[in-house]
């Protein structure tokens, strides 16, 4: 532990834990969930309303942001914090997933991956060295390994092969960004459904050693039940003194089920993007307020949101935002869904702190549809 | 004057004058400008920013908020103010201008005019007494009289019979407002770029009695030039102790010029229209965001404008917004723009209260292009 980067538990409840993250743009409380501000921005919010949701840091995109407007663009105008108007902690991906995503257009090797651009067709290579370069010029204070996202399902050759690259690329990461005395590095578990590689991997980590580690390779279609069968293991593997992020999750039934299970750290575009797309989320479950049966309902979307949204407007007006396509539709939606996730959070903390996380677990999902 | 609806001018400067209005929902600050609230929404700004940006007043339209989401809906939803959470004055159109602006899908008779919705093709009347009611049902502040907006070129004959029959639904109008106990009713003076049927309409809405005065039939494609040459008489023709509303204008230097004439309120769509497609207003001119120039421009958009958005972003950030298509883009430059819009009538209001119209708007103008 660096004094760039420092995790503290406050307390723990089974193997659920609350505490924090101090670095020098700021404090972290965990469990965390993070916006994600793909194109540098959480999608139509002001980034003083993604803060006063409650946000403490913010996921940013390496492959996007590389894309558009480019690293060393980014580096010129001051960095991603000052370009975007949010000065607390941003932490970026490697890239690596969504470079992967693309499909027939990247092509991988032991050294990295090239691509072509979805918005030119412009022809690029990442490495793990050009990806945590780029995470530097964008100005990163958690950074993350480069590694290839094992896709599902796997075989265990598959799941094996690809691990171990991973691994590799672990250690360029490292290697590379030892070059730079800022922030913190996180290494990412993978292994896919297979428990010994699972453990193969968290020990290569361990042996390579990071501010942090996240839990790679979930969320890829497996569902609920097979990504808890995982997350019953996977967490223990990890130093329990170092902070547990799990990669693109989830819904909150997901996400309550990883706290309980020792996770410290999420991210999810589906808040932002079920705010562009008319579906808000609540205590009993998601709205979609296209729906005709808002149209006269002057009730707000939560009753018990603490939210400026459900503070000032109805769901027939949002109902109406949606039909007329107005941008406040998308805005409002986004924003309280933000404080939705943001509001089951603080909720996990307290209840973690008071030694009742699994009462508290047991209410909310008891109120979600099955 | 009543109670409900009260105009003092504190200054004048030449023919410009400023003063305020006090209605039961608050203070408007003349100069005014009214962004325009089409459908229950300032497009892409939460009402809080457009308070926050300086105005005192706003507008709804009546066309679109009768088909959307409905008169008697909004009436039993409690009113347009609670529904957009705007608890400040509102004034509506009377929804003739747009019917009208249908072409072919509207039929103008002595009653009143028949049309078909742009959205579903259902089909609608509207009488005087129709748009009298839906404004009041909305829950208006100051409401207009329904009237046809004389198109432009007409010739003499056109203009007088457009114009009478516009005063024959304006006493209409104002006989149906007389059934309720509220806010305050405008006419609208017509009669196209003719004197005498300009001197004929004000003098025809004067023996009905209004709260205030509208000139109509301007902005609709005849220039600054000629329009300025209305303005020129056509506001003295209206009762000096009432406030004066140009309507549907315009762009800064349009604005300046009908101030400098006499003219108390103004309404237009650039500001926010221009922010959803990569415009900016400053005080040379407009800025279009989309040109590549910008790309690495750290400057804000208006290095004297004292907005949110100038104090916190580069042109570069807007620039790669509107690129990427973030909805962020639309957000932050409408707010500039009404912000540089609010700006204007505030510098106005100032120079006309120290006697320095003519030498601030000399200097606004010298600096925009020609």
């Amino acid at each position: 532990m660096t004094d760039r980067f420092a995790f503290h538990i406050h307390a723990t409840d089974g193997t659920a834990r609350t505490g924090e993250i101090r670095m020098a743009r700021g404090l972290i409380r965990t469990p965390a969930f993070m916006p994600v501000g793909t194109a540098a921005t959480v999608k139509a919010m002001h980034p003083q309303g993604v803060r006063a949701a409650g946000a403490d840091i913010i996921l940013g995109n390496t492959y996007h942001l590389m894309l558009r407007p480019g690293a060393e663009r980014m580096a010129r105008l001051g960095g991603l914090h000052r370009f975007m108007n949010w000065p607390h902690p941003i932490l970026t991906d490697s890239g690596g997933y969504q470079v992967m995503s693309l499909g027939r257009l990247a092509k991988l090797s032991e050294e990295g991956v090239a691509f072509q651009s979805h918005i030119d067709g412009s022809k690029h290579m990442v490495t793990p060295e050009r990806s945590i370069e780029i995470q530097r010029l964008l100005g990163s204070d958690i950074v993350m390994a480069f590694d290839e996202c094992t896709p599902f399902p796997a075989t265990r050759e598959q799941a094996e092969k690809s691990m171990r690259l991973s691994m590799r690329w672990a250690k360029r990461s490292r290697d590379e960004f030892q070059k730079t005395e800022a922030g913190a590095l996180f290494g990412i578990q993978q292994g896919s459904m297979f428990e010994d590689l699972r453990r193969e991997s968290a020990q290569k980590l361990i042996d390579i050693g990071f501010e942090g580690y996240a839990i790679g390779g979930l969320a890829v279609g497996e569902g609920q039940a097979a990504m808890f069968e995982v997350l019953d293991y996977a967490p223990a593997m990890l130093p329990h003194d170092r902070p547990r992020y799990l990669m693109g999750v989830g819904k909150p039934s997901d996400i309550i089920g990883a706290v309980l299970r020792g996770v410290d750290m999420f991210d999810c575009v589906l808040p932002t993007r079920s705010g562009r797309t008319a579906q808000a989320f609540t205590l009993d479950g998601t709205l979609n307020l296209r729906n005709a049966r808002h149209a006269e309902d002057t009730c707000p979307l939560d009753a018990e949101c603490p939210c400026p949204v459900c503070a000032h407007y109805s769901r027939a007006y949002l109902h109406h935002l949606i039909k007329a396509d107005e941008i406040l539709g998308a805005m409002l939606l986004t924003e309280h869904n933000i404080w939705h996730y943001e509001q089951l959070m603080q909720g996990l903390r307290e209840a973690i702190a008071s030694g009742t996380v699994q009462a508290y677990a047991s209410a909310r999902l008891a109120r979600l549809p099955a």
